[in-house]
């Protein structure tokens, strides 16, 4: 016997109880999907305590590892962060219910009826890194969406993440619900990760949640159908007409109110025609705003002072306040620059010429292409969804801000009364 | 250097040709694609004397070989299927252009306007086997909806690819569109199925159509993301309440009509209760089609004459005049022999009983459930389509028989006018 097998048995177990707890979840009706979420809600604050000792745990195992300032604040959880779970979801709670809705319906010339209904996918795997709200998120929008949900978070917040999932459990049996719709395979370290990414059978789609490297990692070994969500190397491109209030603020919106964010830019493309007149007031508006600009040979006549540029700068993700500068020729050259860098996430474009908006919008091939607004702007609860699963940059099934409905998968039924096929 | 090396590398320039066309392709005007697949529709019914003499080299090859006289007829193209492929390029030309469509508009509160567009996946693979008619088929699904396809069919017929690939590549440069819009790796043999299947990047999406041993390799080998369609383990439960008349007529057309079809009845249920009225009659009808009955020992009392029944035969498809019967206690009882054996495909259940109509409609778990109908609806010109993709037995992205939508992504446009994130 080999020391992996078993652990691979016993978080298949797992994803086999998670299989059939999905087609009771799946067939709950609306309210008694809110009324399970509204008591995780409750549960979750008012086991603060517990919940924060656990995590207190971590931060140990954490600061004893050395890891980054920045991931041990991720996985911090405090009593306003409880809260501030526990509000989400509630929020979740009160989304529209997104199973049962007809999306197609017609009457075949024979009287069969036919109507194409969303229905959950049945088990959502989720793979992330040491945030623990993920572990509450991802669990409150699957159950919402009448899927059950197999989990494996970071190693770093296994403590936490053991404490919230029980909490959960402990919430949904409380209301009659089987609790085994909810599991989590954190305890079989690798080992999970690697049994989620290969339960074809079990699992119905997988969705990676974190740096480039696990969602590279996640795509390419699972063989169950992964949502891929994603990096941003975010491009806006300031055309030779744009104004330039526009072009400042929406730059400096676009970097500095959220660095760590994938929808901040990475690159400000300009075009030769307008930068004289846009790069100094732009590049200055940044530097007010503290963003250390990275700035190519052309860029560098303006502003004296920036970085210069390597190319590897032009597929980086900064997550900082940093950003890249370039002068391209025109608006071919800003496509092409796009073509070759983006990640397919979010690009903008600032200018008053409508053919250049309608060539920008219709030729740059990613999840959400602007004109005159801040990439900022992509994001679920922006677009107006209540939630956000993700933001996918794959174009099967869902592209861009992913809210409730794209938990769903579809069946036909079909009603008849004895036809065949002639 | 090794062998294997330089043929997926010429393998990736033919799919980077196809990208760089897939832009070109994208955002041709209605009209354009329709005329261009009228006039590939015209070019292989002229070519067809230069087709048929390609097929008979791969003919020739076939019988040398020996494989089945059934693979020989799926590798054949005379006259009349020449001609039928054309008719059929022709009929894609008409259907409405799927690009452009508004799926979702919303004007936020800051009066950035969103429109969710479909478009073009931008490059579509497909795998599969010795049936010359996909080349076209699929080659045309792709042009029509805005996207370029690489193509990798069987070896046994690769002369016909290679001539229908040549005719379709020729009318398209006479159109005055990039011919490089459609591509083979045929001529590169397993390389090019390996080179399409790990094109990340090139390829949008990848669909699999053949055996469920290709579909199988393709889905868990391929890090594309893949539309998984499928084989048919299609199941009908004949309730006690089923009318005599009903059952015998879906069940003989559902397996009778083409037993060599996805769609084809392979397991039939009877509730127990409604067996001895039931079995006799609807075996009796079978066997006059010339369908060979299987049967549990529980089917023997009344069709003494039945082949008994194997644990394999619930997960077989059969393709052939074959059909396995099976008593069951209970409508819980059928449910449960579905989600073990189902491949997800289609089911039916025949009856006269509300409750269980609407119970055998939410708790099936595959792509179309039917109730008092024949199986063999489950087909994309059934339903309305105009053409078929084929029939997705996944649940990402597209479910049941897909149309000329299902080849389309989506993409958020959002026009603003300087709007910034507060």
């Amino acid at each position: 016997m080999t020391t992996t097998a078993p652990i691979v048995t016993t978080a298949r177990e797992r994803m086999q109880l998670a299989k059939d707890a999905s087609r009771v979840i799946g067939l709950l009706s609306d309210e008694a999907k809110a009324d399970a979420l509204r008591a995780i809600a409750d549960a979750v604050s008012d086991a603060a305590d517990r919940i924060i000792a656990a995590n207190a745990d971590d931060l140990a195992r954490a600061r004893a590892s050395e890891i980054s300032e920045g991931l041990v604040d991720r996985l911090r959880l405090d009593l306003p962060r409880v809260l501030a779970l526990s509000a989400a979801v509630r929020d979740v709670a009160d989304l529209p219910d997104p199973v049962g809705r007809v999306l197609d319906e017609r009457v075949l010339g024979n009287g069969v009826h036919l109507q194409k209904v969303a229905v959950p996918f049945g088990v959502i795997g989720s793979i992330y890194e040491a945030r623990p709200n993920v572990t509450v998120d991802i669990a409150a929008l699957a159950l919402r969406s009448g899927n059950a949900v197999v989990l494996r978070g970071g190693t770093a917040a296994q403590s936490t993440n053991a404490a919230l999932v029980d909490v959960m459990r402990t919430a949904l049996a409380a209301q009659g619900i089987d609790p085994e719709a909810i599991q989590t395979v954190d305890d079989f370290g690798r080992g999970g990760a690697e049994a989620l990414m290969h339960a074809r059978g079990l699992v119905d789609v997988l969705i990676p949640r974190g740096s480039a490297e696990l969602i590279e990692t996640v795509v390419t070994q699972s063989t169950v159908p992964v949502i891929e969500t994603g990096a941003g190397v975010v491009h806006i491109v300031l055309d030779a007409s744009a104004p330039v209030a526009w072009a400042e603020r929406i730059v400096v919106n676009a970097k500095a109110q959220r660095p760590s964010v994938c929808n901040a830019v990475e690159t400000v493309l300009v075009i030769r025609g307008g930068a004289e007149r846009l790069v100094p007031p732009v590049a200055a508006a940044l530097q007010s705003a503290g963003v250390t600009i990275h700035g190519d040979e052309d860029v560098r006549v303006f502003v004296p002072d920036a970085v210069p540029t390597t190319e590897a700068d032009w597929s980086t993700e900064h997550m900082s306040l940093d950003v890249s500068l370039r002068i391209v020729d025109d608006l071919d050259a800003a496509l092409a620059h796009i073509r070759q860098y983006s990640t397919h996430h979010t690009e903008s474009i600032i200018t008053l010429d409508d053919a250049h908006t309608e060539r920008f919008l219709a030729e740059v091939d990613s999840a959400v292409v602007m004109a005159n607004a801040s990439t900022r702007f992509t994001d679920g609860g922006e677009f107006g969804f209540g939630a956000e699963v993700g933001i996918s940059t794959q174009k099967l099934h869902a592209r861009g801000p992913m809210g409730l409905p794209e938990l769903t998968s579809t069946k036909w039924l079909a009603r008849g009364a004895g036809q065949i096929r002639a």
